[in-house]
């Protein structure tokens, strides 16, 4: 069964979702409608970025997705859609695809949308997900081969944003927020690998507005007391910073775009130790 | 494919929009549902109406729309269903309706929802959505007549709320505030007809509690530079005005029921010129 | 058709739904999804499965309900699947499903869900609800038998969460808020049977912030005049204070959690008198 996904900033309010899955109903009336997310925040294509590549792998194979975060709509930068190994992006050239793309086996092919056949009329100036992003990815959820889609452009001249600050040391780890979910965890940029942690190991973790924080490396949040900090791998694969029963991010006073410094506990290597 | 859309007050945390999807899949199994959106502020009809109306024509024609925006609901006031040229809407007699109506068409016929075989029991006093209206809506998404869905109503008897306000003049346009979408976006009451102007043209907007503040007429948000306010033509075809990377509504000081002003720069006619 | 529900605490931000949808959708790609609520304070137990079992009996009968309100995930608290009379539920072993099980006709037989061959793998720690909980209702949505998903485990075993305050008096009651729906209707854990009142029957309602607010029994918020406070059965069928045009939670001061007192009025019985 076909799929559309779709991830936007457009909120659920307006219903400019709304608008985008009945053009994908009408031309699309089989295929399954996702929602990845509608709560990016405002113009954040970083963010979008991310939340779309880190839920992209657990769509089913082949979905393709309407993404957009656009400030830019309706100027000169283009409309596109990149076929990656087990999946299909469709929106802005601005930097919001490629990590995706990556995600699901690594981009392929992409086209400009350049056939305005494809597109709802009239095309209007400031909605380009309702007018071009979701009617193309109808069509391509349809069967309609990418290349009928528009024109081929080279892979490499699509846009990329910069990676979020991560700097290695020995014990050390500096690595940038990338997110903070409802629940206050802390996800940094960083991955396992960046920092080499046993199980229990102390880590102390400083860089947001209190200052040095005693944490511990764990499995989960259970793993460590009430209130306590713990360091884990999140669902997504990342470093993360949580507090059972509370709130990471008030306890750090960290939010995206900080960098938080991680140290390990002198001695304790990658050897598992009692206590922070 | 039959759709039933859903345009209510009732939020996404209570489980008042669940309990209906419930009632619409057990009843309509294989129909698609459509959220138009259950942000409406609580019992406001007037923007209900609005959003519905703008999202209607975009739904898969004959959608079958259930509107909720009910502080009346368990007392005298009617419940209906009218059929538009392409679609059919579903919920109570308070003006929440027609426009959608207008937008999908026109209206039709209309019933008063009087056969309670159609409802589910027993039917609650405060949640006609779930007991009347979802049920008599999926009865007709599976291809039951309106006719047989209740007593036929003329369309003259059927609420339809004061239009909003505008007032055009020489060089000038007093339009009411109808909404301010998730980016701070400004829509108003008018059309680009209720004021002419090429792009390019300045504008002055004045009334909100900021005063009087300078724009300039455009197509889209990126015809202006950053933190510049642009006067343009929304996706749903209204003047509007926003500004580029920031919120018209804190920029000007707008609120939805405010009457802006918006003048056109002395000389400018409908001749682009070069600044405001 | 098989429906798979979802009712959650993990928001609609961060995609944490949208990458169970997506599970959902590639092991069962032709049930229906229906999301009960994502909305569940964080970690709060009771209002999840308070919220799931006002919802679960409008479910198409035979709906799979993951349900997750986990703040032990990863630790040794149990996974469980639940079979009730009209439905199944699946998620944590720590309260969050019995109620619904009771709504639903009541458990008849669960598993602990031991077998690993029907998750998602690699397994994380922290995110059950996709790797865990999801992928074996897809499975038992498929058609899969409940005894073939785990481990039996015995009914009493289960765990239960101690009920909410109700104290019945002569003339009164004493009754815990269980919940504040979006229109700031005050929902009680109490029943109509709990302190019989006709209607017309004035009511004093104590114990908010507010102090003694005078009310009256009613059906539906339009029985009262604006601004008055009424007392109803709400559409879960529990009493629920309410004010016409307004927000009872402000009006009485309360939030869940807090104790009310609703004493009826002196010699008035179960007959309807004419005011407050």
């Amino acid at each position: 069964m076909a799929c559309i996904a779709f991830a936007t900033d457009y909120g659920l309010a307006d219903g400019f979702v709304a608008a985008c899955h009945g053009v994908a109903r009408t031309l699309a009336p089989h295929a399954a409608l996702i929602d990845v997310t509608h709560a990016i925040p405002p113009g954040d294509v970083a963010r979008g970025a991310r939340l779309l590549a880190e839920v992209a792998p657990y769509l089913p194979p082949g979905t393709v997705c309407v993404a957009v975060v656009d400030p830019g709509v309706g100027t000169a930068r283009r409309a596109v859609a990149v076929e990656a190994a087990s999946g299909v992006l469709v929106g802005p050239d601005n930097g919001l695809l490629l990590p995706a793309a990556d995600a699901l086996g690594g981009a392929r092919r992409a086209v400009e949308l350049t056939d305005a056949r494809l597109f709802r009329h009239p095309v209007s100036a400031t909605f380009h997900g309702r007018d071009v992003f979701t009617p193309v990815a109808a069509h391509l959820a349809g069967g309609l081969d990418l290349a009928a889609a528009g024109t081929a452009v080279g892979l490499d001249t699509l846009a990329r944003l910069p990676g979020a600050v991560v700097r290695r040391g020995e014990r050390r780890l500096e690595a940038e927020v990338v997110g903070v979910d409802r629940f206050g965890n802390v996800q940094l940029a960083a991955g396992p690998d960046d920092l080499p942690l046993s199980d229990g190991t102390g880590v102390t973790v400083d860089g947001g507005t209190a200052g040095a924080v005693a944490a511990v490396r764990g499995r989960t949040f259970g793993d460590v007391d009430a209130g306590r900090v713990v360091v884990l791998v999140d669902a997504a694969g990342r470093l993360a910073v949580a507090v059972r029963g509370g709130r990471a991010s008030d306890v750090l006073g960290a939010a995206p775009g900080d960098v938080l410094c991680l140290v390990r506990a002198q001695g304790a290597g990658q050897t598992a130790i009692g206590s922070a």
